[in-house]
């Protein structure tokens, strides 16, 4: 079976399963997560009380872990939660949310992949390289560099991710202009999205918990992985179509909802994925 | 008058008192709770630290209490709050989102139901069965048993809300295909609504701020349960109507701009209440 | 060059530096501020945690603070952040969210007066007497207070900001039917704007945002609060023209639509300042 159908039937397992995906996440994004989990096909929760996130997870089929408002009440509960999903063989997906911006947002990274085993971790170039150890500029939390030629950019995106991937036996996704996802020593490029998603908040975080969903129903986190981001970047070229130059805001509705209407068919025809660059 | 006269009219006050209705609730939906409540006609406040509910609860017509997002921090704001509404004779709504997930929620809405004197309790099937101490199958904070046979569900929602109604002394609203809204030894059904409602977070919740307003502008508290559920049940079922196969976000921006030019009228021809199921 | 070609030039600043803007704000209209900060060409970010505000505000142009949903937790981190603005120079605009309305937010509004230079301050006519010291009936987060007739509230307006401007050496902007805003001895009125905005949560946070970014990219203070409030004002109207009778939801989303459609042209064709009123 190709690759594409495959994430077409990753998509009909996320609706025939309806997977739990619990979140512990920031409050800026959380609505827009909630909403496109249930858009998806998926069913959310989001609970960050270190008194109940055990038991929470106990009951889900993958968790969420997004650092964007991060604060020392919601770190334990970050672990107690990553470490129950670990040991309950639950997939636990990292969105690093501006990692490098501060020295607590690295620590805190830090300290969340020393103590918890990440199925997958998402973010931008400069959030990755942080997570790698590696310096980078970042601006904020949606920063990206844009410095180098996008075939460097490509190939150095290969290597990291797929250096990270060894070290921390993690999916590592990329987003950006061209989406890398690897795991182990194989990387798919995703060309697909628009531009517009940098201009709405929370793209981010709502590709995440797309991939939070396609990992809580199917085993292949590699293909849940790019499931999700394929699903943003078709969603976020279809939201376009749909509202042209009707303003970001009417972008935004339309991206939710074409991730309601998402279908086998339609991931078949835009997909854009290994093509050159 | 007609029971639905006594809705439209209870709208009517709605939009002129503008009741201002202080929540202390999650922040995955507050957003949409605020516009809700603003659409109807109603004024939001959102507040929760110990330090201001009981000064903000004192100038507020109504307080909704939601669970949502539960944590150590609130909780005492909840209680705090909850005790000055009654001293006050304001009216205090619980939307027990969730109980049954974790021991904690469970523990929590025991406490606040123990604590303070809810006029109303809105919650779906399974929530009311845990509020009511019996054991029912939860998934997260959206679930719906839907095990039964229709008419046994019919049955089994009137004694349960009748029953817990006599116990608690408050208006018990039992929302799902089919609503009842229970007072004592009488119980309503509403059959308004429609499915995308269930693939928007926080419907639930918006539901129950709905509720707030009506208690807050009229203090027949069953009235005022039964015409915030028929308002969110026919909002529902326009908002289909307005965006078909548009998606789910475009449903929730229909769903509120329903809110807000409901009338009389719509209400009037619309409802579907105590009809044969 | 006029003071509207100036605010044409404003924006196309914002466009160009993209300023970063750091929010520590309330989480109920928190996303609606992080989008509208986008559409007009801002980056924003919200961090609230006291370990990490420091370094988030000296990598910001701006630093918005918002006592919406105000609690201990945060309060230590928006002193902290201010201070740390101040130090690097970087303006500071406070939003008194429902000052006055609860013992505690007058405490607050109060200590952060007196331990942050803040460059601009915006509120409604309520909110800013509070700041001021007058008594005034806040009912809620929302209030304006009615009772005059509108010339009284204009010379009001004027003396109250002025006064309050010299005190503080603050921009001071009072927001209303009739907008002002004041520096020192000078005020700008503003007649922009529609009555639906009051129907929406959050469009005064949202405007305080928008002002946010103006003076992240421009030191003239004076110009970016007048062209935060003139682009929310113009912003209303266009949103009303387009959705009409659709609701306040279409009209939410039109809204920040026209914010990221915004342009000098529609500036300077739209603008009514200083107009006899």
């Amino acid at each position: 079976m190709s690759i594409l159908n495959k994430v077409g039937e990753a998509l009909t397992e996320v609706r025939n399963k309806t997977p739990l995906v619990h979140h512990i996440t920031n409050y800026v994004t959380v609505n827009d997560c909630a909403n496109i989990v249930l858009a998806l096909g998926g069913s959310p929760v989001m609970a960050d009380d270190e008194k109940e996130v055990e038991d929470m997870v106990a009951i889900a089929s993958a968790l969420v872990i997004n650092i964007g408002t991060l604060n020392s009440r919601t770190v334990n509960s970050m672990i107690l939660a990553g470490k129950k999903a670990n040991k309950l063989k639950i997939p636990v997906i990292l969105d690093p949310v501006g990692v490098g911006a501060t020295a607590y947002r690295t620590e805190i990274a830090k300290k969340l992949i020393e103590e918890i085993k990440f199925s997958v971790i998402r973010g931008n170039i400069s959030e990755i390289k942080n997570i790698a150890g590696i310096k980078s500029n970042t601006k904020g939390v949606d920063a990206e560099e844009v410095t180098e030629e996008k075939n460097l950019v490509i190939k150095e995106k290969k290597i990291l991710g797929e250096t990270l991937s060894e070290e921390l036996g993690a999916v590592i996704a990329i987003t950006g202009e061209v989406d890398s996802i690897s795991f182990e020593n194989q990387t798919y490029f995703v060309a697909n999205g628009h531009k517009t998603l940098s201009k709405v908040t929370g793209t981010g975080c709502m590709c995440t918990s797309l991939i939070g969903c396609f990992c809580g129903a199917n085993d292949d986190y590699f293909l849940g992985t790019l499931a999700g981001i394929l699903s943003m970047g078709i969603a976020g070229e279809i939201a376009h179509e749909k509202t042209k130059d009707l303003g970001t805001s009417s972008f935004r509705v339309a991206l939710i909802d074409s991730i309601s209407k998402l279908d086998a068919k339609i991931i078949m025809e835009r997909s854009k994925i290994n093509c050159e660059i």
